[in-house]
C-alpha cells in the first residue's frame, strides 16, 4: 500500500529575518517535528512585516499545500501584523475574541498589566481554533490548513506540543546519510545519478561537499524514501560507492 | 534628494535546506552584504531540487524585483539542477560553454580528471557573464538580473566578491538597535507605535523580546531608516522610551 504524500510550506514572517538581524531556526525545527508526521516541508518563504505580502503568500501556499506553518508577527507591538493578515487572507472578521482574552487575563491577573497593547494578542480571526502558548501563554491559532505561531524559537516550539495532534500525515520519508571522507563530489556522481535512475523514482539521492580546512573535506550522500526496504538498499548501495573509492564509509547520525 | 529603493530576493535551493538536514546561513550573509551596497532583501524563498519549482521561482522574482541571489544547486551531482533551471526560466540555450570549461582545465590539469560529471559544472546559459569562485573555481553565473552562486557558504561568500561590483544600489538603509534590560514589549508597545506614526514612513521600528533562561529577558528596539537625520532622532527616541521604564537602556552592536 502506497500512502499519499502530504506536503507543507513554512512561511516566516519578520523584517528582521530579511534584514539578516536574525538568523532564522525555526524552519529546520519545524521540518524535523513534521517529518516523523509524515508530513515534507515542499517550499519557504520569508516575508516582511508588510499585510499585503504575508496576505498574498498564505493565500497562494494554503492552496498549493496541504498545510502551512507561520511564524512571527503575532505580538503586541505594531510592527506584528500576521493575525489580521491571515484573517484577511481568509476574508473572514476579527477581533478580540473571548477565549483569547481570558487566557491573557489569567496570566496578567486581570489587571491593568493588561493593557490595549498585550489585548492584541487576543485578536483571533472568526472560526480558528487556538493553539496553546505552555512558555508565555499568548496563543496562536489554526485557522482551517494554516497555523500561526510566534517567532521566538523557544516559544514555537512550545506550541508544536498543540499542533502534532491536529496533523494528518502520510508516507513517512526518512533518510540516511553516508558520509565519505576524503571523497570528492565529481569521482562518485555518475555512479550516484545511475543509482537514483535505478530506482524509478523510489528514492531520492542528495550529494553534499563539506570542507574542513585546512585539508579535511570529503561528501556525505543521503539517500531519502518511504520505502523502507528501498532505503535500506540505497543505504547498502551508497556504503558501496564510497568503498569502491577506497574509503571506508561512516554512517552518519543525522537522518534528515 | 531621495534616492530609489533597491529590492532583492533571495532564493535558496536545495531539497536538504526543507528537509532540515541543512541550517541556512546564505540568507543572513547575502543581507549583510547587500545592505551597506543599497538593495534590500524584500522576500525570501526555499525550494527544492526540482527544475519546474526553480524555474517558477525565478520568473516570479525576477520580475517583481531588482536582483535575484540563488544558492545552491551548481555543482556536479546530478541534483545539482540550477544552471540548467534558469536558463530555462530565461529560455536560453545552454550547454558546456568554453570560458568555463577553460578555468574547470586548469583547475584539474585538463586531465582525466575532468570528467563528464565535473563538465556540468561548466554548463553556462547563453549571454551570462561568469561569477568567479575563488575558493573551488567552478563558476557561477549572473543571466540579466539573476546571480546564481553556490550553496556551500564558504563558496558563497567568495562568490560575491566578483558580484558586489555589479550591483547598482540605491538608498542605504541603516539601524540602530536599542536595548531594555528587564522591559516588557507589551509595556512600551503603544508609545513605539507612536513613535513610528510620527514619522511618517521615514522610519520602521521593529520590536524584538529576548529571552534568557531563567530570569532574564528584555526587549531590543529597533529603527530602520534611509534618512540619516531620521535615524538619528528615532535612536534618540529610543533611547528615552527605554529610561522612562526606569531602565538605562544600551545601544546594541548589531545594526541590521
Amino acid at each position: 500500500m502506497t500512502q499519499r504524500q502530504v506536503k507543507a510550506a513554512v512561511l516566516l514572517i519578520g523584517d528582521e529575518l530579511l534584514s539578516g538581524r536574525t538568523q532564522d531556526v525555526n524552519l529546520q525545527t519545524l521540518a524535523k517535528f513534521l517529518a516523523p508526521l509524515g508530513v515534507q516541508i515542499a517550499e519557504a518563504r520569508v516575508v516582511p512585516d508588510i499585510p499585503a505580502e504575508i496576505i498574498g503568500a498564505v493565500n497562494v501556499l494554503r492552496i498549493k499545500y496541504d498545510y502551512v506553518f507561520t511564524t512571527g508577527g503575532i505580538g503586541p507591538t505594531h510592527d506584528d501584523k500576521t493575525a489580521d493578515a491571515v484573517a484577511a487572507a481568509f476574508g473572514v472578521h476579527i477581533d478580540v475574541r473571548a477565549d483569547a482574552r481570558a487566557i491573557l487575563e489569567a496570566h496578567y491577573k486581570g489587571g491593568a498589566n493588561l493593557n490595549e497593547s498585550r489585548l492584541r494578542m487576543a485578536r483571533i480571526p472568526d472560526g480558528a481554533i487556538l493553539i496553546a502558548n505552555p512558555v508565555s501563554r499568548a496563543p496562536g491559532f489554526q485557522l482551517g490548513n494554516v497555523f500561526v505561531m510566534a517567532g521566538v524559537p523557544s516559544i514555537m516550539r512550545g506550541m508544536l506540543e498543540d499542533v502534532g495532534h491536529r496533523i494528518e500525515g502520510g508516507a513517512v520519508v526518512r533518510a540516511v546519510t553516508v558520509r565519505g571522507r576524503g571523497v570528492r563530489e565529481g569521482d562518485i556522481a555518475a555512479s550516484l545519478a545511475a543509482l537514483e535512475a535505478a530506482t524509478n523514482g523510489a528514492v531520492t539521492f542528495g550529494s553534499y561537499p563539506w570542507f574542513a580546512p585546512p585539508d579535511s573535506f570529503g561528501v556525505h550522500l543521503v539517500a531519502r524514501s518511504s520505502d523502507v526496504e528501498a532505503l535500506a538498499k540505497a543505504s547498502d548501495d551508497l556504503l558501496a560507492l564510497i568503498r569502491v573509492r577506497g574509503v571506508e564509509p561512516e554512517l552518519a547520525e543525522d537522518d534528515s
